[in-house]
């Protein structure tokens, strides 16, 4: 008789949903918010964090949970600005899990905090279709990667409360249609809204600010 | 007795070196190269094929093979400039596996070709786990990414006989140290060749068609 690697998916799924619970029960007794951004390396979620702590000055408190296939390189650039970051190391998957983000939430001072914004892996596919247990999924995207994106990315932008467009600094030296992109977006999710920003600059952020306080 | 959706990992994994070892010995036979690349979304795998087709002028005939999680509009954008492109649909799916190509790739006019060009799902992380077939992996990531990419996601850059930093026409305006980036390259990969271009002004875009003249 052969051994084989078995992996039983629907027990799985089963988990890995019971954490997500978990973790928004937990978030809902502390009135905090959670918020999940994905988006492919280097579309900006990191140095949109950066902006956001600039920005905030404290007025909505905030955690960061980092999750990345390897390197510290982005909580340490969090904590540098003076916001908790912790390193979710997914050890060479491509999307974060509810459960580990349950247990390094779990080690958040909670009580202190209006908002965690979980930072998931560098991704536009698969983390979309994992529920870490956050209130809302935000889709960015940056300007730099074409405006075809969520036609060719449905499941994220379709799964979205809000779609955030970045670097919009380079708009003049890329060729990307924002018209097109929102209109491609509004088809596969018509009422999540679209923020367009750069955190280089600073312009937009403030939009995007904005929803977040009404989320609260 | 309640049933489960098992998958056989061990079988899967085999089933793909299956197909993966079946298309490398039909290449051979043809003579033809097959390169798989591999990046983010919009990190300008296709527009790199656009340039391809227009500096390389038949000298290298080459077909495309383009992977997607939906739409048909990459295998559009190269058949747009006359050079043959099928489009192989994913279904959600975050990468492409072995059979899939080799099915794409039997329906190809190998006795015309000269190479065959696997653009994978945009997606850093999980694509570099699968063996196509391909003879190259081909990690490209654009230069509004972020230089701290290779780092970040190792595995592609470490299984990559090469390595294309696109879009440098876009260095004025973002932060990208390329030599700094390089370095990092270099320490997971010591042997790959790192090429520098830009598929808009054509920059940098013949030593990389050199490369691929010595490859064949």
């Amino acid at each position: 008789m052969t051994t084989t690697n078995v992996k039983v998916y629907k027990d799985l799924m089963g988990e890995n949903e019971k954490w997500a619970n978990e973790t928004r029960r937990l978030l809902t007794e502390k009135c905090v918010l959670m918020i999940n951004l994905i988006g492919s390396p280097g579309s900006g979620k990191t140095a949109l964090l950066e902006r956001m702590a600039k920005s905030l000055e404290n007025r909505i408190r905030f955690a960061v949970l980092e999750g990345d296939v390897e390197t510290t390189r982005d909580a340490e650039r969090i904590a540098a600005v003076n916001i908790q970051a912790s390193q979710l190391l997914t050890g060479g998957a491509c999307h974060l899990e509810a459960k580990l983000v349950h247990y390094a939430l779990k080690d958040l001072p909670l009580d202190d905090l209006d908002m965690v914004v979980v930072e998931n892996v560098g991704n536009l596919v698969c983390p979309a279709e994992f529920d870490v247990g956050e209130m809302a999924k935000i889709a960015v995207l940056s300007v730099a990667e074409g405006d075809d994106k969520p036609s060719k990315y449905p499941l994220l932008f379709h799964e979205a409360k809000a779609v955030i467009l970045t670097k919009i600094d380079l708009l003049l030296h890329v060729d990307f249609d924002v018209d097109d992109c929102i209109a491609n977006i509004k088809r596969i999710n018509a009422s999540a809204p679209v923020f367009t920003l750069s955190a280089k600059t600073g312009i937009g952020v403030d939009n995007w600010i904005n929803w977040l306080h009404e989320r609260r």
